[in-house]
């Protein structure tokens, strides 16, 4: 055979970096991994769903339902309930959480692929973070968009560099071809990093005001994935009387070894900022995902999006081609877990233990990290993210890693999370490392063995 | 805003033409739907669901990682499980049954969805049946994938049909476009026919000569999703001690009024035949997709395929990209149904029930629909498929489906089953009517009205 079979996207499409990670982690039955982005299996709400199923399928009557198809969109009690939920989060704004354009999908995941499908052709062009979510950045190679990358502070994305972005993408001639602005806003995956309103309204009239010359919307692409995994609501002691942090707890200091923790909570004081959804203009050009897979459960993967027109209608008509809608039975079980106050109970204890297991991740990095690691210490979430000296590589093929590797110990090269920008080099110093699915005991010896890793090739400041 | 911000694939992907009959549908209360494809709300496995989801959430050993992340493929023990069904669905047959190949889905759509990402670019061909499976047209719409059609015989594919429009591509230089031959193999939707293992090898061999022409393998795409939606297990009392017929029910004479009625069961007896799987050389060139959504629940939506390399590697990396794998939960509760015979039990249940409907149906077309009506009769599926003289139009914005409407009865018109294939006329003298979500009575009444219809546009022969 002298052709390929397969399409352009079939070819492009490469290996998930993170599957490598994973069969790595599977051939050393040792080996702790930091890597994973899993939730906590001890947190699971394996009592409350068989509970919440049980009811469901205990009469025809709400079990024909639960096992028949549905509406592709997905269930009206299900999207009603959601807009809900998101108001409350939002502190009760309500202008663009409409039911009507909330679409139920297979996580956020199945989301974000098809919004790309709806706004993307190949050539097109997506800003997105830098670094940033790395699954988003496959979707992109495998359907041959350009990324191009806005550098990220920690409380969220460089006004100014955006603007110099967008100013060049002009000049070349390119901005049309810019389709969205990607912020994961809430304890960033890498970097645990939260988006200050204010920059979610600076960026939105950015992109407006360039949107003459790209002839076209440009939309905000929000993806609050994590939102929900916020340490915010189980303020530890106070043992000085002093204002806690953003996070709650305090961090103690060991001396000299003591590497540099930035907070990157969202620098709203304990407040988590509201979304972009109630920023005027919202309803035309933000489009939001978040999920119920990470704080209730992502073996019942149900996700959901909001969109304006003509992005609803046009997602709608593409789901309707992937799967005609999401499970109704997983659609029943988050529906049931929500009007039921089940889920909010769940998730209060979700948080409580990840508080825990970042203080645990904190307290061991302070301990074991070098001096001139700069660290930077999420609100929320999964991650702690680490810079390394910028000569010192921690990427997949470096001496870092690989000793990481040989010591049982395995986290995620931050290099995996940025995007192939001709525009700057990629940087390969840096480490996401997750409490997510670890025990406190792991996450201990995970952090003594990095530590002494690094410890061999960093001199202390 | 000058341009359009969507995508090409956006502005493609049309309103899905079975939805705008489903709105109908709701804006009639009275109506009596015969279009819908849904199964029959009661024969769901309301109980046998609850139970096994009790056991597997009774403990956290088990429910855990049932509610937590799983294998982009799926699950080893479903994919085992799965592999090991359909061998004994082909009589033990195991050589292209590997369970290393088999991918779990978001039910049979989301594998032929992310089948067409692999293999088609926009401007490539895919052979299919005429008529066909709607949702599988709309995914080729969309993407912007010709379809070219291949006539329709009750036991498959006219093969020598199959072979002209391969010639007439090679002659034309398209041949290099032609990715694959979709067939739907078992009780097809819409007509219910059933493809002959002599006619899957021989079509398999067809496409196998044209293939050094076309530069690259042009696969079989066999679609089984109705296969366990058989009528054979259950054979009906034979009055008069003759052979039954494929059905294992006979039909009733009602003398001048009475139907021609065609067997389109398969040919094989009273054996549902073998897969393409089957076949020599299977392993290389065909695509195999089957459900649970059908034979167990729609709404616990689960699907599998069976894909030959490089295709299996391409489509679980997609895969990655829409949502690294299907929700564990629904994955758990099918192994569950499938390795404690549940699975079985609860099929021949449904069968039964699939099989009933149609002897009602089959019994009510032959008293109220003119003799001029050609209907095909299959030997299991949700369908029937009825021919008017070539006409009388049954389309859309006809006025046998204005009159149906304005008596409450719906159909789904044939035309919307067709390929936009240039090379020939589309028909619009057809109606799939379904037996699947209405209960007997509403059967009865529902072919009544739609048989005085039919009567007023139709003179008998």
């Amino acid at each position: 055979m002298k052709q390929n079979v397969l399409s352009k996207m079939g070819r492009r499409t490469g290996v998930p970096p993170i599957s490598w990670l994973m069969q790595t982690a599977l051939t050393r039955p040792k080996l702790i991994s930091l890597a994973a982005g899993f939730t906590d299996n001890s947190t699971l709400p394996v009592e409350i769903s068989r509970k919440l199923l049980n009811e469901i399928l205990s009469s025809p009557k709400t079990g024909q339902p639960a096992l028949q198809y549905g509406i592709t969109a997905g269930e009206m009690n299900l999207r009603l309930l959601t807009a809900k939920h998101l108001q409350k989060l939002d502190g009760g704004y309500d202008r663009a959480h409409s039911p009507e354009h909330v679409i139920i999908t297979g996580g956020s995941q199945q989301l974000l692929y098809m919004t790309l499908e709806a706004l993307c052709d190949e050539g097109d062009i997506i800003l997105v973070e830098d670094p940033t979510y790395f699954v988003f950045l496959s979707i992109l190679q495998s359907r041959g968009i350009k990324a191009r990358g806005v550098k990220l502070e920690p409380d969220g994305i460089d006004l100014i560099y955006l603007e110099q972005v967008l100013e060049r993408l002009k000049k070349s001639g390119e901005l049309r071809r810019v389709k969205a602005l990607y912020l994961v806003t809430y304890f960033q995956n890498p970097t645990g990093a939260t988006t200050s309103l204010a920059k979610k309204s600076a960026a939105l009239k950015l992109l407006k005001k360039f949107e003459r010359a790209a002839g076209h919307p440009i939309y905000l692409l929000e993806d609050a994935a994590y939102r929900e995994l916020s340490f915010a609501s189980t303020p530890s002691p106070r043992p000085n009387g002093e204002r806690a942090g953003v996070r709650g707890f305090e961090f103690e200091t060991k001396g000299l070894l003591t590497p540099t923790l930035s907070s990157v909570g969202g620098g709203e004081g304990e407040n988590i900022p509201p979304t972009a959804l109630t920023l005027p203009g919202a309803a035309e050009r933000v489009i939001y995902t978040g999920t119920y897979s990470k704080p209730y459960a992502p073996g019942a993967r149900v996700g959901f999006g909001i969109l304006p027109e003509p992005l609803f209608t046009t997602v709608q008509r593409i789901k309707g081609n992937h799967d005609f809608g999401t499970a109704n039975l997983l659609q029943q079980l988050l529906a049931g877990a929500l009007s039921s106050g089940l889920y909010d109970q769940h998730v209060a204890k979700v948080q409580k233990n990840y508080a825990r297991k970042a203080r645990v991740m904190k307290q061991a990095l302070a301990e074991h990290f070098p001096a001139n690691v700069e660290i930077w210490e999420s609100g929320g979430g999964l991650y702690f993210w680490a810079r390394l000296p910028k000569h010192i590589s921690a990427g997949v093929k470096s001496k870092v890693f690989q000793s990481a590797l040989k010591a049982d110990v395995l986290y995620v090269p931050g290099e995996l999370c940025y995007a192939d920008d001709p525009s700057r080099t990629k940087p390969d110093n840096e480490m996401r490392i997750s409490f997510g699915s670890a025990n406190e005991e792991n996450i201990r010896k995970g952090i003594t063995r990095l530590g002494k890793v690094l410890k061999k090739f960093l001199q202390p400041a």
